[in-house]
């Protein structure tokens, strides 16, 4: 056993040799940030050996000054013999405030009415005790009185209910509330005593996105939206995509481990929305929860590895009904949950609820609807048809795989322009602050600024011969300095590099190439798209002209464009308000066609021509004009 | 807190004030017999108070000299300081072996066809495995496969089933062995592999006896019962009948103690079974139980307080199928748990199967069907209508409430003669041993014996000018000496009390009028019936003549009488091999009309006439010849 100690810690770890330096960390309570999920490709996870014995497995992520300044990544580097470590400060996650989210946008259906459309149903009945002319048993008892005012037969019923059943009826003189799920046939709860008249009936509908995690708690009985609350996912720090968490999953524990971030962040998150409203988690009796296919497989311990593993399957798209007990929510135990159901490994039910939420499903339009988070999915169709993929567009709007990317928090340049003549950057910022780098809107703003002021041309090469000292050769190659060091609020440059336009160009062209190919395949000109509907939390901070002359989006008019907000949210909070909303998703999940585009041999061809600023084809893109 | 030191343990206990004797003995490991459930009314807890500060509740069960002599009960005295006690030797439970009913009597259905009666069903699938032209999730692909095969829609599963499929699919080749109920449409279990061409399929049939627990091991296959184990009930050390363990069950953790018991007693019988075919518990899928309604509930740790309350109701009499893992059964843990149906309190799923096993249901002969253990319960009926009911006859036939009274094992007499004239008896003993006391069968015979030959006479008054001195006046009164302490195994006298013949006379008075008040409640007079179906292990043991002679059965020929032993078992065993069986018995608990003696005016007067040797109305009994 060898001793460890950190800088940040005042105990030692004590391990055996072969021991990752995060394991070793873990053990006393250092939580190190890995966004690529361990794998040693991002190297944020970097600590300093200041002493002892550890072998570096991957350096990749290195250079040779770092190693010779002791640097070493914690997810590839083992222990060998005592060690000394520095964990330097890593990078805060800053919180955005989930108040800001609370009461928008809550689309309460019209005329919606829980008798017809409520599965969850409270009973006030009035039992005739049982007398020596009738024997009938409790149970009996109780599901005759319920059929009666509810038609259901064959109720389920738990153990631990039929355990505490005689004395709740007896408790309550007969008189008792019963809780059921009226669709699933099944008892939730009895208790002794009626109801107040205007008693509640809650449920929360939960969005788990693989970097936001969402969660509405709704009056049943009204629709209202009670509170509206969100947080990063707090497997983050365990991979910032849905393949770094598949990855880390697989290792000793970690797929428990994610399970155990995620149930703690969708807790939490309901702890706070209950305080707010000082409702009783306990009264929460539905949960209908939308995310990816990865995150839904995450959420239930179900092991993930054939999603990122040809021919790319999952495990179950249609979950059945489960109760909260046995997913782990700290609701009421016997809670219905219900995971919606999704299509493929890359198109999960968050797509499934978006589709609803839209309404593309019902529109005689054709309409494109994209969802645009940390992967890029996509639906084309209309009441008819609907055809769907998934672009492995990777995180690189979300600010990551780019030199100074950031996520949309605080300090980060949200748009920018840069002027024709001299190519000098004007910016916003987020929260009005010195800027620490650049996120997805801005990043989406400042190619555009950069192509149509001729800062890069259609490849995306930067044009060094500009007489703007901000366009220079840096560590990384070719660079455009959109601040410099004492405009910032970390004392360093923010520059976009060769490399960061090329993974931008990669995002971009995944996206529009995924537009082609699903156009292609239903023999549908793009041009004949007559909407399209972005989802994500995302769609609503771009700049869509901007979007456009990128050539991310197809070139279409302004007034074409709807931004739906997080649509996956709002089609779980419309499968749990509403049976038919429910029944819907479950066609659209049935209907959707799913295209495999790594399968697709016109994808490739297609992602080749898009990998341009706007297109190849600038006859797509007729309104792109560039100075 | 209190020192309390027991003889027959190393350790002191150390309790405070108002600890109960029995409490303080358990903490150090002594389990003290309490046949009346701990409520001070069977004596056979006392124990010896050397020293020490103690409060005796209640001495109902102790004469002044014993009080004198340090006797406490140790169920109804609390402890008050520190004391020294001594536990006499109690009673042992000699356990009858459970080999000898090994294969005996197994009545396997005529041309059992398991696809067409089994529910439960193992299925060899290949799967063609998923493609990028096929990426239909693991789930999806197995239900499909399973459906062709059984036609089963909407396979219900669990969480635990779902997190391990991909790794079983993809271990296997794609190729599997699916375990599932067809009628529950739920999958069991899924493995690699194929299963070898002939693998059983095992089931166990369970009947929880108050008295007697038996299980048997079934192929479901082929029907053939592999192994039947039986072993006493071990909640009995906490009440012989089912009024004392409801009581018990009340107490401060009697409940989960009891169900602790039963559990351990079931699941060291399958144990053994399994061990004896060389059977892994695993691969038993389905159990199915019957027992008298408060054994299924202390089974299932539901309350069964209401069951002895008026008005007599029980929380549940049909249970809905449950899982081996939450009955808390050691066989696979997703294994079907089939809990028959019972009717009213006090007859329960025994009886249901019982009358499954009996035909009565099936039958144009009307016919009377009476299982007589630790209860009486009394069915009457045809293929046209079934009445039934219970009587507290108490559990006198089990040697319970007899001074000299003991269970059918070895020491006990179970049949005696008495000579006509010099009134002396010779018996047999189970064992051919000295005997230690008498079993039911041994006391029906001395009652008949006595009766005929004027050592009693009608009303149960031993006649003590009778010219033999085993005739005499004891401590309780008029007695009958039926073996001296010089030939018995214990040294002291085995006689029979006016008490003990008071307390035979009501329990077979009890059995009678219940046999009237069904007769008369349906019109049909009690020779109208055509056959006498005895169920129960008791009745296999019972002389059936001098069960008529003492009043106990009705006035038929011999030839009227049908013997079946433990119908529940088989009832149990044909419902867990056949869902048509299953179903039937579903019809028979819906069928019954329960009639509640206690309730029913006609009962007192009805038992009153039957307090009688044969019976105050003589004409009922016109075989019965008295000397």
């Amino acid at each position: 056993m060898h001793t460890v100690r950190f800088n940040s810690a005042p105990e030692a770890a004590h391990v055996p040799t072969g021991t990752l330096l995060v394991e070793a960390a873990g053990q006393v309570g250092i939580d190190i940030q890995q966004p690529c999920g361990g794998q040693g490709r991002c190297g944020r996870c970097a600590v300093i050996v200041d002493s002892g014995a550890v072998r570096r497995r991957s350096t990749l992520r290195l250079s040779s000054a770092d190693i010779e300044a002791g640097y070493a990544l914690a997810c590839q580097t083992v222990i060998e013999g005592d060690a000394a470590i520095t964990v330097p400060p890593q990078e805060q996650i800053e919180r955005r405030l989930t108040t800001d989210l609370t009461a928008r946008e809550v689309p309460i259906p019209a005329g919606y009415n829980p008798f017809e459309a409520q599965p969850i149903r409270r009973l006030s009945l009035t039992l005739s005790p049982p007398t020596m002319d009738d024997q009938t048993d409790d149970w009996s008892r109780l599901q005759t009185a319920a059929r009666q005012q509810t038609g259901v037969e064959n109720l389920r019923v738990s153990l631990l209910l039929l355990q505490k059943l005689g004395h709740v009826l007896r408790e309550g003189g007969w008189q008792v509330e019963v809780l059921l799920d009226t669709d699933e046939a099944r008892l939730i709860d009895v208790k002794a005593g009626y109801p107040a008249d205007d008693a509640p009936l809650w449920g929360i509908a939960i969005d788990i996105g693989t970097t936001t995690v969402t969660v509405w708690l709704v009056n049943l009985l009204t629709g209202e939206v009670k509170a509206q609350v969100a947080e990063y996912n707090g497997q983050i720090a365990r991979g910032e995509d849905v393949i770094s968490r598949i990855i880390y999953s697989g290792k000793n524990n970690g797929g428990a481990e994610l399970r155990r971030l995620i149930l703690n962040t969708i807790n939490t998150l309901i702890e706070t929305a209950c305080q707010r409203t000082t409702i009783s988690a306990d009264d929460i009796l539905k949960a209908t929860i939308a995310g990816n296919s990865t995150m839904m497989h995450l959420l239930l311990g179900i092991p993930a590895q054939t999603i990122r593993l040809t021919p790319f399957v999952t495990a179950v798209n249609t979950v059945p009904c489960l109760t909260a007990q046995e997913v782990g929510l700290a609701i009421h135990p016997e809670a219905t949950v219900d995971c919606l159901p999704g299509v493929a490994s890359y198109v999960g039910a968050d797509i499934s609820a978006g589709v609803l939420a839209s309404g593309l499903d019902d529109t005689e339009a054709i309409t494109l609807f994209i969802d645009i988070g940390t992967n890029g999915e996509i639906v084309m169709g209309n009441k008819e048809w609907l055809v769907t993929c998934a672009c492995s567009a990777g995180p690189a709007f979300e600010g990551s795989g780019v030199l100074h990317g950031m996520r949309a928090t605080k300090g980060a340049i949200e748009e920018v322009w840069i002027h024709t003549t001299t190519h000098e950057p004007t910016f916003r910022v987020i929260g009005n602050v010195r800027p620490r780098g650049i996120c997805g809107s801005g990043l989406i703003s400042l190619l555009a600024e950069m192509f149509l002021t001729g800062v890069v041309d259609k490849g995306g090469n930067i044009n060094l011969s500009l007489q703007n000292p901000r366009v220079r050769m840096g560590e990384h190659g070719a660079e455009y300095v959109i601040a410099y060091a004492k405009e910032t609020g970390h004392n360093q440059d923010i520059v976009i590099t060769r490399v960061d336009i090329d993974n931008l160009l990669r995002a971009k062209a995944a996206i529009y190439a995924g537009f082609t190919v699903l156009a292609d395949r239903v023999g549908v000109p793009l041009a004949a798209v007559e909407q399209v509907l972005v989802g994500g939390a995302f769609g609503k901070y771009i700049n869509v002209e901007k979007a456009v002359e990128i050539g991310l989006l197809p070139d279409m008019s302004w007034d074409q464009f709807h931004f739906l907000g997080n649509t996956s949210i709002k089609g779980a909070y419309l499968a749990l308000l509403d049976r038919r909303a429910r029944t819907r998703i479950q066609h659209i999940a049935g209907r959707m066609t799913y295209i495999e585009l790594s399968a697709d041999n016109s994808f490739y061809e297609a992602f080749t021509s898009a990998l341009f600023l706007p297109h190849t084809d600038l006859a797509r893109f007729p309104s792109v004009k560039v100075n």
